[in-house]
């Protein structure tokens, strides 16, 4: 067998989310919609990231094998031309020895949510970030975004479906930037527990707006309490950016 | 009367433009739709630029005239709420004298055109960008860039359908940019042909490509013929940046 490794752009909009489900279109389905087409082989794809209905993707990974040895150029360029109906385009594709796994292998994800900070309601960025019409204060929710890093139990940060055994997670790196109108928050670690990342920027929101203090967060962090915590914001504003290896 | 000024930001793709026009609906009509909700009053709205189907605004520049004074805040926030399912957002409201009229009293106005220049198709960025998927060369776009600036006969640079009487227009600036994977093209202008940035940007393209030498450009210009010029490139990548006055 083969093993090629894949990188992912899409836009989440109109999808159920990266993995297949019953009711709705998914972007892993899409894709091996579009790789049995291209080799004539059922196929599945492993992702790296198993991002939520709304969520956009500029660097998924995912991994397959098939039979057939194709070149790199036409696994991307195929791919892409049996998924021109859809918001999904492969922006790379490699060879990977057998022991590669899109999931497991994985040793640091990051992600990125984008704000856009403003009285106004959103036009052209509508699907692709959050509008927060009340003034942020960017250097509270800076100051708050520290406290993230490194490793805790964040059972405070975990949704109610979270499936995960351990909520204990190690916070890479944990940065807001402000360019503008826009704020964005760049989130890394090897893992995440279910709308951690939501949960999180949800958190330093309401920091920004000055409903948390942001030397609060310790405290918040050490209580595992989910209610003590911001609410979950909404899928749209959220970017599987990268996978490292 | 009271004479008001407004910013307006707006998602062109599902518009038939900026124009009231019987095939579909206009941005225009929207917001005289809006102001009519608010306002009680049956009111014209004047916009700087009548940007065509597809094409988005970051800064259109609109006036309008009401018997009622309304506080700015209301204005914007009142006519933002009428707007609600449409793509239309209103970023700022001014009051104005008499003298002003959106149209007639600008100075320069601006505009971009996003290019994001890969081998992959466009996902998240679909109707937001062109993609171009030839190598484009940058450097010589901008040499290429340079000839637009200054007082030309702009004849092979105007669409067919142009109706202006004179096609001498004053290109302030033009310039190319690159960061990663995008190229902007910005342009100023007190007044612009139509289709004029669109087929300016296509001429670039075309020089990026190595298909027009930019050294060319003088001639191509003094040609006056549209034939000489590149293809009108497609309205989704261009953008109203701003109005000044």
């Amino acid at each position: 067998m083969n093993k090629y490794k894949i990188i992912i752009e899409y836009s989440g909009t109109n999808f159920v989310g990266w993995q297949k489900q019953t009711n709705g279109i998914s972007i892993q389905s899409c894709i091996e919609n579009a790789l049995f087409k291209l080799t004539g082989e059922k196929t599945t794809i492993f992702g790296a990231g198993r991002t939520d209905a709304g969520v956009h993707a500029k660097g998924q990974v995912a991994h397959f094998e098939i039979k057939k040895v194709i070149s790199l150029d036409s696994i991307r360029d195929g791919l892409n031309q049996h998924l021109k109906k859809n918001p999904i385009s492969i922006l790379k594709s490699e060879k990977v020895d057998n022991g590669f796994n899109a999931r497991f292998s994985a040793k640091i994800r990051t992600y990125q949510y984008r704000i856009i900070n403003r009285r106004s309601p959103l036009t052209i960025e509508k699907n692709l970030a959050l509008g927060v019409f009340k003034k942020l204060n960017v250097n509270e929710m800076k100051k708050g975004a520290k406290f993230f890093i490194g490793k805790y139990d964040f059972n405070a940060f975990r949704s109610i479906d979270c499936q995960s055994s351990s909520s204990v997670k190690t916070v890479n790196s944990c940065e807001v930037n402000e360019i503008n109108e826009e704020i964005t928050v760049d989130v890394s670690a090897r893992s995440f527990l279910h709308s951690q990342v939501r949960i999180m920027v949800g958190t330093l929101i309401e920091i920004g707006k000055g409903k948390i203090k942001s030397k609060e967060l310790a405290e918040i962090i050490s209580s595992k309490d989910r209610s003590r915590a911001g609410p979950t914001v909404p899928a749209h504003g959220l970017y599987l950016m990268k996978v490292k290896y």
